[in-house]
């Protein structure tokens, strides 16, 4: 049996850190070494968010926690801290698992450079749902294909913005795989404003927002006879922990830092 | 067994008359008596669509028809012809089935009229897709229980209007049957204009248009924990000849004259 | 404004029970009158249930809960109890909702004649989940038009029983409403053993089991060219809470105890 | 603008060929060169098929057609004359697209090692819609990231057999890329016998018969808290042809033969 691997939480109080070390204690393949919170400091980690004692003890000094020599660092803190944080983990030999959004992409570079320097891996992501990257990715592929496409994403009613986050990114990466070109009929028109959808790049996004939705998106791709879909649903935050755990356990065979989790599989 | 029931064909050249026409001859319990066509008078019905000799001369003259003693009229002509096809059938006793766009409210109640002076049924529909208008009657009764909704239609790209004839059909029978309701996040906003769809009585319609759709609809409605999705996929004509034959039947046991499929459902 | 109706709760610190306090809390057209549980009696209802203090003393005594005269009793405790309690409180005058499973045609036949002999009302309902309701009569309905028809029902993958409780319930309705009829093409063959699915009154029910499934169930009606799709997705249990209010309303204003939330939809 | 591939049908009057010659009909950069046709020989390809003279003569002689120096041999035949088509055409030094069924994987070898020693490409594929392609490897790809899976195929209900081809097909994908694994609970039971559907290599497949259904297959893929369906939807014989198009355009850069459409689409 290989020797599992040691990971430290900063951020193990807050919504996702707490899943990241139930994740922890659940699998044989990891061990908990450490875990950052800013509440409860000096409580136990466990006790802390309600699963038992763990004998890891909450502390606000990443140092002490670095200290410790874990092999990966995941973080899911906030925007302010994720930079500061990094930069620590890599300088001390620990590869960075970051969830925290809020670097821009010359802080990534940076980190990048400094995992390549250190000669260990890291991975940044914006969302740990693999089967949500699934969506977006075989999307952007299938639109090479299938170039008339719109996407409706759908959540909850107590979402500010529409689009989604999601619906952004996917749109994004099929505006890579596809020209510009305007979809419908040419003289199409809305006998009700808005009813044909936000337009991007020639293609429609329609954003739903009802109780009793949680998070979920679908893009549809077609062409004369046939229609593609491809869909996400997600419901809680446990969707997250397969990617987390994936990304773990990449960085341990990984030098250099890669943002997205897209970047990781092998698709 | 029971008699056939005798039934005219107004328009039997027509994309829906000759459907009807293929109705009639593929079921036992109808018999085509007469069949009016603007094109191919003369020529005999069934060998006009391609489906074999029928033994009933399209002509031009609906009088010629009427004077053959169908039971049933049905016309699928143009929005010029329908009122006055459907003044001469009731006053020849002969029920009208109406598949026709074009007649006013008041038009049709003088209709009503008229088959109740003589005794006659009749019934005029925009719509004869029996699972469409079980889709909007569904639609309609669950919105008084689950008042928040949304209307996602989607067709081919060649449709030039946003939202479908089907889709503010659907928003009016709900309007009447819910209160206006501003629904989602109180201060949500749109990151990309259009997203949210368009707006009618606090609830959101979405139009989809992409090559491979024919005409679908679906009406989600939901409240906390739970959403219950209403959808109706139409792919061709023949979709609405169960409705036809339905109203053919009904229009026999009736009098008076009712606008909508629903009428006669027994729901 | 309206007097709120009292209402008390059998089986407050159950799954069920939990969210009934919740939502009586919630409602301002409503009032906790009195609570019994097994466990944590002599607490506070509220403080019981973590979600603060509500005044209201949790007793193992239901004579002591309907001493202090609610309107309505909400049960949903054990099958071994409901039948004693519903007799109880009808015969205090207290208007039985119930959610418990358990009763016989005859018992509940007894305590309908019951709740007559008292001048009030109550309810029994296997499911109180209003969009699931909505879901089987509507697909019954249906099926009088549409009559081919297939049931596909998705949980998550600890569930025992394939079909779900809500399949077979969706059957039964549907075989009221239609007549066995062989479904598919008369020599269809399955060269994988079960792929038709389940067979029953001559329609087909398939299951399916997966982990980030919860309780959804899809029936598919159809005819030439067209479709109508029903769909129900429950995801938590807050989905059984504005069906339970909707009984707790409708029974202040009936006479005679019906069963199945199905009897006080206006649909 | 480049020269139009010239490109040869044999079986041109066939359901698949007729579609075939439209395809090169409408598409600027082919041209029809030959078609073959055991019925209507000596007819114009175009008139036989009813759209109107293309001044090709429909000919039963391969060899004639082959002679004429077409970059391309397009072959929608039957099993008994496929490979004999195949091996004159890679003889005569024409690419073939083959898309009929009954090779074997020896003939099919054989095909491979004759366009080699011609320096031609060639490509044989069982399914030419990109869009079920593009499901089966999508599927067959996620599927090592959420190994927890089913499939539901949905067929009109005049097909005989069940699960569909596609089904099959796409099963032996995921079986590739996936341990067998039983899903669901260890000691699920079936109450109803089929209900939880075929069973193969661990996962389940249900087939859906029902009138206005054409052919349809979702694979839904899970973790706990997320659901990946992935959806394919065809409606009619237009649904090949971008596939065909694609494959006369790559067997023109290619050497040797390929056996499945996904061999040269860029995923």
């Amino acid at each position: 049996m290989m020797k599992p691997i040691k990971v430290a939480v900063a951020g193990a109080t807050g919504r996702m850190g707490q899943e990241v070390v139930k994740l922890i204690q659940r699998e044989e393949s990891l061990v908990l070494s450490g875990a950052t919170a800013r509440r409860k400091k000096g409580e136990d980690a466990g006790e802390a968010i309600g699963i038992g004692k763990l004998g890891i003890t909450l502390t606000d000094s990443l140092d002490e926690v670095l200290a410790q020599g874990p092999d990966v660092l995941v973080d899911f803190t906030t925007p302010d801290q994720v930079k500061a944080n990094t930069e620590r983990a890599i300088e001390a030999g620990v590869r960075p698992v970051v969830g925290t959004t809020g670097l821009t992409e010359e802080e990534i570079r940076e980190l990048d450079e400094l995992c390549r320097d250190k000669g260990i891996g890291g991975i940044i992501a914006p969302n740990f749902a693999i089967g949500a990257v699934l969506m977006m990715v075989f999307a952007a592929k299938a639109s090479r294909y299938m170039p008339h496409l719109e996407i409706i994403e759908m959540h909850h009613d107590r979402k500010l913005d529409a689009p989604s986050g999601t619906a952004w990114k996917t749109a994004e990466l099929i505006s890579k795989e596809r020209e510009e070109m305007k979809q419908g009929h040419p003289e199409e028109k809305e006998t009700l404003e808005g009813a044909r959808g936000g337009y991007r790049d020639g293609f429609r996004v329609h954003s739903v927002r009802l109780p009793g939705l949680v998070a979920h998106q679908e893009v549809l791709l077609s062409d004369a006879g046939q229609l593609l879909t491809i869909r996400h649903d997600s419901l809680n935050r446990e969707s997250f922990m397969p990617g987390v755990k994936l990304a773990v356990e990449d960085v341990m065979n990984r030098t250099g830092l890669v943002y997205g989790l897209e970047k990781i599989l092998d698709l």
